[in-house]
């Protein structure tokens, strides 16, 4: 039972100086009905942005949960980007929960009302789609080019639909509201047949020299056989490409053909 | 600047005395690198079982942001399940991590060793490998039939791998330690056409009218049309039944043919 040599390196990139996190809303996404794939695309989005996603969670349509993630969250990043629950239907409470997160109060807004009243006659508004319009005291609409009814930003929140389709609509209209840090840059280095238990000590040395270099190991099995995706990411360019050609060199030396993914 | 008279109702179904959270670790998530999968195996696995996951939060390969995750749903969940950071290389750090939220000591284990012997001839136990041999004090061994490298059980936390393939066959092995609760049974509808707009003022009454079941409406949009999916989710199967029929009526008022899509 004894303590082997090698303890753990945590990654070491400097901590971002702008930062995200995404709130997903919705049952379905806990009993495993639906799988989330929002959060990919709201990371995909603010990446280049130079916005790191540090953290996500997803709570059910419950306002206690939604209130209790809302001002951890908020309190903690740059911005936050939360999905579901902004439809016409019982269970959409998300407008709700935030404007309780806030302490603000929550109200229809005629903006809002205007925007609906382009998409439906009066007639047609129900009192289910009318409760689209409301909005917490203060927020700034976000447009929704797909369906119309807007989302909103409170504070350092934005408040988006659940639905993918319409999410990714509504993300243009966030951008004037973002200001954005240093860009991460990432390169991939991809090797058929290598093992992890094989490279593990060698990549951790290489992780251990460029300090600045948040390195990544990730790898995958499938019908045409097994290896590892390498993924070298930081905000220096120079440091980047350092530590990357050492890890080219790395997969080489484990005898599998480096193949460089992105650039 | 009226107030609607649309109050928001939560869903009230009774809180469940067994329950789950699920904690996903792992950079390459929250970059937007990769989509996770496991939180709905996990969804799928436990809902037979009567332990709904309440939540589920997603950290980076970060000791700090893994272990303040990991003791707010261990105190707040019967069970907690994380995935990812289990393997060979520098940025597998759960294995500490859990054992500094649990404030106990990490040390190769001979148990976790012999698994790794039988897989790995000693040459090859390489001191990366030898890392998967590292389990918290006190903490029971869970087999992981797909790559040997075994998971463990920490008090109330089971860690499990990240690789989808891995994760789903450690499962099995966690079954034993599991005590479930009442079983969730769940009815869906779907209805072509159908639009929240337009029922969501009746489906928010058939919510009040049944408060031991939770009723959810789900939009999809697609190459087909759009239309929705209505779900009630209830453990009293006759509560469940009594709130269904009226939904199926309901989509059928709007003039959509209900398909009823499980049973």
């Amino acid at each position: 039972l004894t303590q082997p040599g090698a303890g753990h390196e945590t990654t070491a990139m400097e901590h971002p100086s702008v930062t995200a996190a995404v709130l997903l809303i919705g049952d379905e996404l806990l009993s495993g009905r639906t799988r989330d794939v929002n959060l990919q695309a709201i990371a995909a989005f603010l990446a280049p942005l130079g916005v790191p996603v540090m953290e996500a969670r997803i709570v059910a349509d419950d306002q206690n949960a939604i209130v209790a993630a809302l001002n951890a969250l908020r309190g903690a990043y740059t911005y936050v980007f939360t999905t579901g629950g902004i439809g016409p239907t019982h269970d959409d409470i998300t407008a709700d929960a935030v404007a309780a997160a806030f302490e603000v109060g929550i109200s229809e807004r005629q903006d809002a009302l205007d925007i609906l009243l382009r998409r439906y006659e009066e007639k047609d508004l129900t009192p289910a789609r009318r409760r689209m319009a409301r909005v917490p005291d203060g927020a700034t609409l976000i447009a929704n080019p797909t369906s119309g009814a807007p989302g909103f930003k409170t504070g350092n929140v934005f408040t988006l639909a659940g639905v993918p389709q319409i999410m990714r609509s509504m993300l243009e209209d966030c951008l004037p509201h973002i200001e954005g840090g240093r860009v991460v840059a990432s390169r991939t280095v991809r090797g058929k047949g290598l093992r992890e238990g094989a490279f593990g000590d060698a990549l951790g040395a290489i992780a251990k020299r460029h300090p600045d270099v948040s390195i990544g190991s990730y790898p995958w099995f499938g019908p045409e056989g097994y290896g590892a995706h390498l993924v070298a990411r930081a905000t220096d360019t120079s440091a980047l490409e350092a530590a990357f050609a050492e890890m080219i060199a790395l997969v080489r030396a484990e005898g599998a053909e480096p193949e460089v993914i992105d650039s």
